[in-house]
């Protein structure tokens, strides 16, 4: 039933609480639904209402403060004990009256953790402003300090068990990019394409099922390959149109994402000039990849190498995945640009995304990494190149 | 191309300016996506990087603040003038540095708007606690109100275009469930009858697509029917198991969402009888509905009919419905229990889910509704009873 045992949580705590004690927060509240999945396994469609972890350097389990009908859902999912999920009732769910937060403020005060060093995640998607509000009117003399990607950052360097997940969402993934080049004909409906890919991405692999991915399928044709977080339409796909694809496969919430364009019809000389360099330019940087360099001297590779000047000029050329919920499979640590410092390290995963975008219109190509003991390797097994037809 | 004319959009900017005048506010920024789509039609799923509209009174267009990739996108799907998109940087993009607030700051001060009584939708997901502190940090003299519910207020009442759209997400929706019911059987993977389910839902129909739903597919069997939001899982459904299904259609946004239940064998008898007193409860309450009703008296009316002992005792009994993004359909409007005096009105729309929770399992059932002018209509046109299969 459960994908890590019961230590590999424990473990991720312990690494969870050093970084508390380095950042001197004693309480951390966790409410990024990647990191309660992270720290205890939850795993419910419920982040629209407030939910978090209270996890504090001297108790050994973090405690889940959720909705009442989500309680059971803590139950089945995580490695908890009982009297550690902590329900609110339905009078606290959008009201005016009460708010969730008053609720955590009793938990912590009961624990006589009220008065300690809090960390929150203020800048965790569904924290919203109103929460941190609420959550100060209830602590009125507790320092609250911003910790929120303290639990992200302890999920850069992936344990061999994620890496499996990882290499199972890139089995998804190839089978999903193969369903979408297949799906992509001209006369076909852009919402059917994406209907058959979303299909694919659930229904995964015969040993094993996919998941529900934390951004859409990205499908682009035309004049919206310029704009790379549209979504499809309801068109039909044209002659001599370019259809650039973002896409992920998942498995137990962790994600491997992949871009590749595709045109129907003879392509531009200009748009198969740029997917050849695109390719050998990702062929050059897997070479140059390895433990030790810094995030800066890979973009500092590419921007130097052929593809540099066509493909991801100034801007982030990828981020640190793993885990993921909507709306983003970005990890929101390591970002691959200029001025980031991280050391590569065996078991960091990176998505690295390069896109052009001319006159009319774009191209994408992208790589899932893994770095390796000695190196690096193309989590997915994908043609990169320009797919014609 | 458009759903709506240039018309509909400026009499809903108008009716947004008045309610921001009863409020005393004379600068709003709107972040909520649907709000965002409300008011200007952007459609792009970038709402995981700050972006917002500043609405002031006394200006004629709202402003469209995002990322410089997705201003192409933003050019594509609203009908604002050119000038009236506002792009920043890539630098922006996870900085520790350079915050997108205070981007969103200097348009402000160069508008002359930085002074003004500023509303902020302080409660709407994508609008982090992060993004308030910057936001005041950039403008630490201005009083900064929330104004969180606003522009969803102003929604609850539909335009007769606005319910041509719900009642294709109806047909949608009805498709989705037919194809739910179908892929339901023993020995089939639910991750399987999940991605089939979510094929019919961006398909749609021949005529229209659908599109992606605020929630996934809530599919639920087994024991897993007593926790509402959990995902399905890669096991094979079993025989002599129940399984809840929560599916929405949804059409340019706009989410028509249903709760049916079904059973894979021969059925308990209570839970038969529950779902007897469910369908006949269903039955009159939409008899009892109509305009100039209050929202107390519909759930009172429901809690002293037949099934009001055994579904949603004490919970709320639906919530007003219209456009939605990931990670809800509810309009954070209307909820309908005992203290809500929001009168009802034509062209409201409501979806109101029922559960009945037993020791080894749960029931759902719902309908979508519509208020009309004498009285109401469901919107899907679906049986209402236990699907035995």
């Amino acid at each position: 039933m459960f994908e890590f045992d019961v230590a590999e949580y424990k473990e991720r705590i312990k690494k969870t609480k050093e970084s508390m004690s380095r950042e001197n927060i004693e309480v951390l509240l966790v409410s990024d639904p990647a990191n309660m999945n992270y720290l205890t396994g939850y795993d419910g469609w419920s982040f629209y209402v407030p939910q978090l972890l209270i996890l504090a350097v001297d108790e050994e389990e973090p405690i889940w403060v959720g909705r009442t009908e989500d309680s059971r859902g803590a139950e089945i999912t995580t490695w908890l004990k009982e009297e550690n999920i902590k329900p609110y009732g339905e009078d606290y769910i959008m009201s005016s009256v009460k708010h969730p937060m008053s609720f955590v403020a009793g938990i912590l005060r009961e624990k006589g953790l009220a008065d300690r060093a809090i960390g929150v995640e203020m800048d965790a998607y569904y924290f919203t402003a109103h929460c941190l509000i609420e959550l100060k009117k209830s602590l009125p003399s507790t320092a609250l300090t911003d910790a929120s990607s303290l639990v992200n950052w302890v999920r850069v360097v992936k344990s061999e068990k994620e890496i499996g997940c990882m290499k199972k969402a890139a089995r998804v993934l190839e089978k999903v990019m193969q369903v979408a080049i297949d799906s992509i004909e001209v006369g076909v409906r852009q919402c059917d394409a994406a209907a058959n890919i979303y299909h694919a991405q659930i229904s995964g692999t015969p040993e094993y099922g996919g998941g529900y991915v934390a951004v859409i399928p990205l499908l682009l044709a035309g004049e919206r390959s310029k704009a790379p977080h549209l979504t499809w339409t309801n068109e039909k796909f044209k002659e001599n149109e370019v259809v650039v694809l973002e896409l992920a496969g998942c498995y137990n919430h962790y994600h491997c994402p992949l871009c590749r364009t595709v045109y129907l019809g003879d392509p531009p000389s200009e748009l198969k000039g740029l997917a050849e360099k695109g390719a050998i330019g990702f062929d050059r940087i897997l070479e140059f990849m390895k433990p030790g360099l810094t995030i800066e001297e890979v973009k500092e590779s590419w921007e130097k190498g052929i593809a540099g000047n066509d493909f991801a000029k100034g801007h982030r050329m990828g981020y640190s995945i793993g885990i993921a919920y909507p709306p983003d499979w970005g990890e929101h640590t390591v970002s691959i640009r200029l001025g980031d410092k991280t050391v590569l390290e065996p078991n960091m995963t990176f998505h690295m995304p390069a896109a052009a975008w001319l006159e009319d219109f774009g191209i994408e190509i992208s790589e899932s990494v893994r770095i390796t003991e000695n190196g690096c390797e193309a989590l997915a097994s994908f043609p990169r190149k320009l797919f014609v037809k």
